[in-house]
């Protein structure tokens, strides 16, 4: 396998692992209320960013295609943390990092192909 | 949730459980060397479909991109699974007919939106 | 693969299904914030309902003591949903029987091994 | 969450990560044909790995008790891959030095308990 493809995987498995953090974070916050969305996002984010580093794990030939729609989630997983960070959230401005991270790797992955 | 994305999500369930029956199965075949293909399409094929039902019980807003790519990789996994259906492979046919109706009804998801 | 081992995959699947829908309808309701304990509950037992499944269906020899272990954590997420379900919450009620069924089975196998 | 707690999630992705690696591998060996259990192995190991990540990403009162059994699965994953590993397959090599990492600190995490 190619370094390349490598770091993706790690990036993924990463961002997974905060967009997890994030979630259980969040259902902890006084304002839950205020963060469903952020929760659902995560939870959403993490299943993709999981299933695109096993599509590529398995060398799969939709390993692209799957990398560019969790470029496309990972933005918006990123967009909705972003909004709670602003408000002193860190948990969220970590996961906002990684997304957007993820998101660069699995598109230049997509358009590499 | 409406009744068609229910019914998709069973499906998906339905067809990765097919998918891995499959793949454990080849893996106790005399021939295995010939089912290469077969286990790892039926392991990415699983992976996706586990994935889109996920994606569906979250109502993410990306069910149906990913139905569609779902779809694609149900008839890939279906078309290999044929081959060896026709040398009297019992679990490849049961996995193939499962793929194409779960192709079917992502198709009909992604087509729906 | 014996009837017994199918009906039991099938059943965790179901039972992943109702945890995933319970903890999405929890995330839209106005008491989220009474929720809390059951979403993560949903979503542990939605993962290792998922996990219980996949080793049986790849016929490990750890199917049994995993299925133990989800039949406890089952019982677990079962007896958080009954308390909302008790306060009208039909998708807690839903969760909570099917996760008592999983349990059975899944306790059934354990015993059986 | 603690240190120690991270340390295992991260050694527990790396090691679902070096297992998919593993089977994926296999699969392209022209002997085939002697690694079935070793697929099969990678394939509950990297599966449970996953799951004990996300157990202990959502703070589950079950982790140590999953991270117990985790430990007993990647340990007879090792002495699988160790087989091949002296016959110079170095993606077994890799994996069974990975699943002992993991075997270690899921055991201390259950001990610590």
């Amino acid at each position: 396998m190619e370094e390349k493809m490598r770091e993706c995987i790690e990036k993924c498995l990463e961002c997974a692992n905060a967009c997890m953090h994030c979630a259980t974070s969040c259902l902890k916050e006084s304002e839950v209320n205020m963060l469903r969305d952020c929760i659902r996002l995560d939870l959403e984010c993490a299943t993709l960013c999981n299933t695109t580093a096993k599509l590529m794990q398995l060398e799969s030939s939709y390993s692209n295609t799957i990398a560019e729609l969790c470029a496309q989630l990972c933005n918006a997983c990123a967009e909705e943390c972003e909004k709670h960070a602003a408000h002193g959230m860190e948990h969220c401005a970590q996961c906002a990092r990684m997304c957007r991270e993820c998101a660069d790797l699995c598109m230049s992955m997509s358009t590499a192909a």
